[in-house]
């Protein structure tokens, strides 16, 4: 094994740290992933953007057939680092002594419509960590064309996200900084029918036309899709709620209607 | 209005803060909840169990209509407290002016069976607050007669747990501490067949029979079903994925499990 990186305060730690900071991540356009599964998926769909591969000495033996040694067939920079080094790289309380540091990549909108996706989710405002990641899990589960993401969105390359996408990053373009409107006119203009989930819906999920292209429309946690969004919708869709529950949550309602279109599109009903 | 709390180190709101610690729940049989979402859920639904309930002045005229004069319609005390006194309160950092103290229910599992069930949900081992939560709060939207939860389990009383069924933990019954073999042979005993969902599983969800009354059975965050659990159970179903994704996490899978069921046996398909 090679030099091991002992120093907790060199420039080369700190400066994997200060990517928690968004300011950070948007100048130098990097990300840091951390734990196994989310490295490990970097390595092996997104190799070409992995810049360096940070694993404890545990972690290196761990993780040998699955991280180290793809890594280093790819030609990347696998380091070893100790414990604490770790420590201060990731935001995690767990990273499971590993992390990578990453590229970001910026698909544009115009480059997933040229692909005629069948299946996409556009979540506008959306600002819970929590709740993006885990759209966009769902989003790579059901064989989404892309996950398009608003302006003022939360950043998908933040820390939290990335660990709740479990992976998942790697696997589907993530177009980010929409513009909500206009984005919901390009996509009809390509014969995309974009579909509002909203709980004031009129049309009822199991009736909702999911066979052919389409866009589910997702809004914010707290207030929801506004009514000019909805209104620029091709359909308003209800996830039905048979019980008491006031409501689902967006990630909850976000799976339930990415589930119903595999179902339509793949599946059959 | 009468007296408002304002000494944060009296008796009365040390008792409630003790609240956030199992051993004290436990022994009081009492819980926390918190946020206006799941107070006004318990008030409505449960208010027979409702011990206090403690408003900030902001809070005692934003909830004026469907929290304080309900509760005061239903005979229950309620108190103004100062912002101060209720931050000591709650565990959580935005309880929005609103907790209150309930008694815990314990509903057997026989209460349950006797009701003839037609949907539920068995979480085993589950740990994760927030999967406790949310996988809760999508039987009730489904409208799943109870939530059976396996014993070392996380405690469904937590203020997490609390939170993130945000208001469900007061609109079905949650059995707590349930053995999980000897449950599943009791559920079959009573005709209702048990579904493990799992990874491996080799039935894919829109092949099986959700027809007739059935139980999910949901394995650990990290480690899913053991092997003799899904041998225990009538069959073992696994919930389809297209794209690259490994693997749904806990809540997702549940989240779709119940919609296909409630589809199966509600919607129709």
């Amino acid at each position: 094994m090679a030099d091991v990186l002992t120093n907790p305060r060199s420039d080369r730690v700190r400066s994997v740290r200060s990517l928690a900071q968004r300011p950070v991540r948007q100048r130098t356009g990097r990300f840091v992933v951390e734990g196994p599964q989310g490295v490990r998926e970097a390595v092996r769909c997104a190799a070409d953007r992995v810049v360096d591969v940070y694993l404890t000495d545990q972690a290196m033996e761990r993780y040998a057939a699955d991280i180290a040694a793809p890594a280093r067939a790819a030609g990347l920079w696998v380091h070893q680092v100790t414990d604490e080094v770790l420590a201060v790289m990731a935001d995690s309380e767990q990273p499971q002594g590993v992390v990578a540091v990453v590229e970001a990549l910026a698909p544009s909108l115009a480059d997933v419509l040229a692909g005629s996706p069948g299946l996409l989710v556009l979540l506008t405002h959306v600002r819970d960590p929590g709740n993006a990641g885990t759209v966009i899990r769902a989003a790579d589960a059901v064989g989404a064309a892309a996950v398009l993401v608003s302006e003022a969105s939360v950043d998908v390359t933040s820390p939290k996200v990335v660990r709740s996408t479990a992976g998942s990053l790697f696997h589907l373009p993530i177009v980010t900084g929409l513009p909500v409107e206009s984005t919901l006119d390009e996509l009809r203009a390509h014969g995309i029918r974009t579909l509002a989930a909203d709980g004031g819906g009129t049309t009822l999920l199991p009736d909702a036309d999911l066979s052919t292209p389409h866009c589910w429309v997702m809004g914010n946690e707290a207030w929801g899709l506004p009514e000019q969004v909805r209104a620029h919708c091709d359909d308003i869709v209800r996830v039905p709620i048979v019980g008491k529950a006031e409501s689902l949550n967006l990630a909850m309602a976000a799976t339930v209607c990415l589930y119903a279109s595999a179902g339509a599109l793949t599946f059959g009903t």
